[in-house]
């Protein structure tokens, strides 16, 4: 009987290769009956922020699952691996930001452990697949039920990395922003939370006027792709609620040359 | 205890972001031990007919399962979401053709109903995610057991959107067709079906030459690719069983600027 | 009951068409609750020695599963569809050299018989499609307990293609190796295993100057991509305990020009 009912994971491995299929025949090795779903494994190589990013976006849908995910330029050195404990949820990763916006979105971590109990690991000489060798195999046995104390030696959850966060600030007549992440379709994510975009002005029926660098573009602010045509921009509050800058049928951050850290102002008329 | 074992999903959603994960979250929230199998997320944005074929290609091999298609570049405008019951399977998703193909190829709808009944939709703001909101978890929901009827409102099943059937006619020395589908591979799918291939004289050893546009083009038909050298083209009966165009080792659409629509007479010789 | 907890799919489908979950559906059909892993459906077309690796990469990982490969440029032609037992392992595919390195991997074939028990693959007229008509409805059945001996006539194992075994030799400072394969980031396997590289005078610490054609390349032998800069060049003991070059967050295959078959010359120094 497993304590958890499914593990989830993330990864920057690809498709092409057999990481994923040899991290999933270790998880069915130590669990048999454990349901793993792939959350994405096209994270740009190494790119810490864009897993936080998608990490966090699936993962409140699992709401009681083992979360493994890596991303993890400094495999190998001397970054510590660790899992962490956020709401009903375990978070287990390279400790390099990566699991942190997933475990702040689930209300924080309410305890970790660096993973130094050897006795788990899998017998390797590679320094450098620690997705088989430590995080799957540690996860495998922590969503069949072992105890998370056994993973390793307890470490204050204020040590664990996290990522900057991302700013915004509501103005009178709009909101100071940043673009936080783009989507495959090339949907612009900013960082005001569809929450606070009513208090920044911004509900259906207004035009937003974005500016950055020298660029200045307006746009109407709708509720669905289908309310303007196609080639034509637009805002909205995204699946995730976050507030969203999109073309219609097209690419936004190809055509306006957005990318994750770009300041913005939103400006509401 | 499920009423189905299995359900699928198809969608444009790509493979690169947390939109597919979510989907398989909701749904395991709701029907913790159903198997979800995707079909396919690289749909083409938008591309209905793509998606209707494909999903046709595929469902029948699961011949009671529920299916789930979401290519829905209207989504958020008024364009219905619809559970259709077809043969001994299920379909969901929104009411634009997308279904269409595969229900016909079920044996046709036998009922269906108008998503209507909110109170199976997630609690949510976004707009933009009917995925995530509301064909997912009414669909887990069908799979889990719940009665069609609960769904939503009964709609007559002539009123459901439908794809224009693509066109062909056998003459007395071969076809007009259209071509209906190119693959991944770049294989040409022709609107012809196989079991009316001999009717219109295509047959193993004969030559045909395919017209279209101020183009000619004769190429063997054959039973497998390995009947031709690597580089040439051919035309056969393909694994769903419609006649095809393909290049050994090669592409055939792009080698010969094929794709959906375009209308090509045979004639064998 | 299945005799075999799970099944393993490794093809040249592509993910863009249904081909992959038209599969995965005949298994569902004929053994419900049996767990299919899908390895990888991204070979490149018909790249048999790829595929063999691949498939050698993840098999051990799953060493009581029934492994089924189809990458198969000879499909509709005479080459013969085999089942073969290897370790606690069962492979399954066209005899053209794509299980060999797999099965030799896992101890060498025990016992193989030609797939030719016409009464369990799928009725169909279509001599394109093994996977879905011969090798899935096979495999399933073996998965769930039917005797090897039942798929059909019994071959010598002898008989059996086998893919020529990339070659090294150690020399008194170095060896003479080959490129095996390229992964998806661009790192190159070379056929020296990691358990000879000491004998070689590989070991971290050392340089290693890599000679091929007219180029020469000095890249230090390290544990891990975090000892060198992002760009630089490095020699180490991959994940499958194979001697490898890469480039830190970069692509060496592409920066260096190898490709699999190309002879190399070690040199420590």
């Amino acid at each position: 009987m497993n304590q958890f009912h499914c593990l989830t994971f993330l990864t920057d491995y690809g498709l092409a290769d057999a990481f994923v299929a040899v991290c999933h025949g270790v998880a069915s090795q130590i669990a048999p009956d454990l349901q793993v779903t792939d959350i994405t494994h096209l994270i740009p190589l190494g790119d810490i922020r864009r897993g936080a990013v998608v990490l966090a976006q699936a993962a409140p849908y699992f709401p009681s699952a083992v979360h493994v995910a890596v991303v993890d330029p400094g495999v190998g050195t001397a970054r510590r691996g660790v899992a962490v404990a956020a709401g009903n949820a375990l978070f287990v990763g390279p400790d390099n930001g990566l699991l942190s916006v997933a475990v702040a979105a689930a209300g924080g971590a309410a305890r970790a452990v660096s993973l130094t109990n050897r006795a788990l690991w899998r017998d390797t000489t590679a320094a450098t697949f620690h997705g088989r060798d430590i995080f799957m195999p540690v996860a495998a046995r922590l969503a069949a039920g072992m105890p998370l104390s056994e993973a390793g030696d307890p470490v204050k959850v204020t040590s664990l990395v996290t990522l900057p966060q991302p700013e915004y600030r509501v103005t009178g007549n709009g909101a100071h922003v940043e673009v936080v992440t783009v989507d495959g379709f090339g949907n612009v994510q900013l960082s005001l939370p569809g929450a606070d975009a009513p208090r920044a002005g911004l509900v259906p029926g207004t035009t937003v006027t974005l500016a950055w660098d020298s660029v200045e573009v307006s746009v109407p602010f709708v509720t669905a792709f289908g309310e303007v045509q196609d080639g034509e921009p637009l805002c909205y509050r995204d699946g995730g609620d976050w507030v969203a800058v999109a073309v219609a049928g097209g690419d936004a951050a190809r055509r306006f040359g957005l990318r994750p850290g770009t300041k913005m102002k939103l400006t509401v008329t």
